[in-house]
């Protein structure tokens, strides 16, 4: 019984763009207006999961009331924080992501992108990649019901694709990523492109762990690539 | 034979004080500059090395010439971008730094900073933590012909102290302060909130590893804190 392709389904931050650490100081800084002290590692290791759920998390951990307006004014902060950063021209993809995009589709390789971001912020990212959400499958936050650790934007991304998720592999930089690939029941390749520790990624459940994605190209064929 | 009490050497940057990612954005400002293209979570994990160490080696990775202006041109661009990010007033104290601090002072365990930065970065970090260099040692870069992870910050940090480096303990969160830890023949502790993973930490040799100075604090009776 011949195999079918194995699908490529990619977070975004961390993954594909070096956004991460911008994101971390965009929450400092909302969470820091908001009278909300939080050690900047802790946001970090919170980074790649639901804004939503994050700010949920984190309000229960802090013991603060947990209420619509203060949920909105941390999101409306960030993005306007993140949006600043990135302005300044400091996001740029990472090394290799666009020739491993490109690889992927001259091997016939199906490929899609789920982040937990929403279009909003995603949109300059993808500019940044030359990925053209009309032609590849980009599912945002904004189309699910449940962003990462759910595995909603994973497999709404491999349904786009026309492919079965448990035959994909989930590519990501977070644990949130891995854990969302466990529980889709696809396999996850981590990236210490976003700043987590190779144990911490292979805990969560990668499979195989990379340092960026140049370098993942350069061992793709570790990976279910063959064609 | 009574045992001798043991000294306490903290490095500063992500150990005592939450500033790791404003250095981490501030050296990728400084580098951008400088027309050198660098992953942000590569940028991360040189943190805490010597400024001056971590410029040579960044410019041998990427191959780029290491002249003396280019590697001054960049200090003084970090120094810049990070005191923009402090004067805004986001670099604080971590969770029970000055709990910790104030709890070894009550129980007559000796203790000291040895920090790879220099006095100019430094010193609104002791300010924010409430140090007064002039009563308790504070070894800056500016004083020892290496800096970390060669060991003479913190062997020098001891010598301050009239204590054996062989009977301290060396509390950091990067690598750096691990190894160096090592090279001393001290006991290296390490601590999350400076972003590395706990496996990270303790494959450099960390004997134990916290969360931050809270959790520390915690637990203070596991780590040779008995008089």
């Amino acid at each position: 019984m011949p195999r079918s392709k194995t699908a490529f389904l990619f977070d975004l931050d961390g993954t594909l763009v070096d956004s991460v650490y911008q994101h971390v100081l965009a929450w400092k800084e909302s969470l820091d207006a908001e009278g909300i002290d939080l050690s900047v590692w802790r946001i970090h290791r919170k980074i790649g999961m639901s804004g939503g759920l994050f700010t949920h998390i984190l309000l229960r951990e802090t013991g603060l009331e947990i209420t619509r307006e203060r949920v909105e004014r941390l999101r409306v902060g960030h993005a306007a924080a993140y949006g600043r950063l990135a302005a300044a021209g400091s996001v740029k993809p990472l090394p290799g992501a666009k020739a491993l995009l490109a690889w992927l589709t001259d091997a016939g390789i199906p490929w899609g992108i789920a982040t937990s971001g929403r279009m909003e912020t995603a949109g300059h990212n993808l500019e940044a990649l030359g990925v053209d959400p009309s032609k590849v499958p980009v599912v945002t936050r904004d189309q699910v019901r449940h962003a990462k650790p759910d595995p909603d934007l994973f497999v709404t991304c491999a349904e786009r694709l026309g492919m079965d998720i448990r035959e994909a592999v989930v590519l990501g930089d977070s644990i949130w990523d891995m854990l969302a690939a466990q529980r889709a029941r696809s396999l996850g390749i981590g990236l210490l492109s976003g700043g987590y520790g190779e144990n911490e990624l292979e805990r969560a459940g990668a499979y195989r762990v990379f340092a960026d994605p140049a370098d993942l190209l350069l061992h793709i064929d570790e990976v279910a690539a063959r064609s």
